[in-house]
């Protein structure tokens, strides 16, 4: 297969994320994970198996991201070798809400899926994902324990 | 090589991350990475390189975290071939301060690496830091744009 056959196929996996999360279809979108796949979301919850990440995604998309679009801006795509891929997307994500309703201004983040080839499929085996704190070096956080209004 | 042989072997390349933080020294830090490692900090800065990751962290330990200490509280490993490991680590970061010097409470997080094992020897070939949001599904935002002051 050639480099470019496997970027391509890599990065449908990575929109296929993206499509079943705006069609809120979690059946689907765990099934781009192995069995034994973890997720790590932005905040450090950590999901370890595909049950759990269906799991988390349905209580969310039924809640706070029931109305939510993501939209993949760009993906690279490493090979260390020909049965492995290391997917960095750059993404947006917006119409998210406060679990009261209330709407949420967009967001950006970086996601890193870690993929394997079998049998010609490709399939998440890890996730990680940071949001995007424009301006920053590191968590704003403030001497008192509480994060800075303003982080611009 | 024996599967818990493997594991401590990553697990001390992953224990050195946190040793050569500690010591400040990085050059040290910088050669646990590949030539063309890719690391994302918990504010999605994304640093593509050995020498970027190297000029990133001299500065902030000349800063923010010159007096810092981080500590790997537990290690996890996964094999998904012998030549590939992810692992993910649970570290507390203490000592810290803003940019005007002042000391900053302790925080926690999540920290992936993975690695890649050529002649014996592992190699970061990929790291991503997420900070870990206690009390958190998402991301804490406000309608209006700002972070939210207390997300406990």
């Amino acid at each position: 297969m050639s480099a470019s056959t496997a970027t391509s196929e890599v990065t449908h996996i990575v929109n296929a994320f993206a499509d079943a999360w705006n069609r809120h279809d979690m059946e689907e979108f765990a099934e781009l994970f192995a069995a034994d796949a973890e997720f790590v979301n932005v905040v450090g919850l950590w999901w370890k198996g595909r049950a759990q990440i269906r799991q988390a995604h349905e209580h969310t998309h039924a809640t706070m991201f029931r109305n939510s679009r993501l939209t993949i801006l760009e993906t690279t795509v490493r090979f260390p070798s020909p049965q492995f891929a290391i997917a960095r997307s750059h993404w947006r994500l917006e119409g998210h809400e406060t679990p009261e309703g209330q709407a949420l201004p967009p967001r950006t983040g970086l996601l890193a899926n870690v993929l394997v080839s079998t049998g010609g499929a490709w399939t998440i085996i890890d996730s990680q994902n940071t949001d995007i704190v424009e301006g920053a070096l590191s968590r704003p956080q403030q001497a008192d324990g509480q994060h800075q209004g303003d982080v611009s």
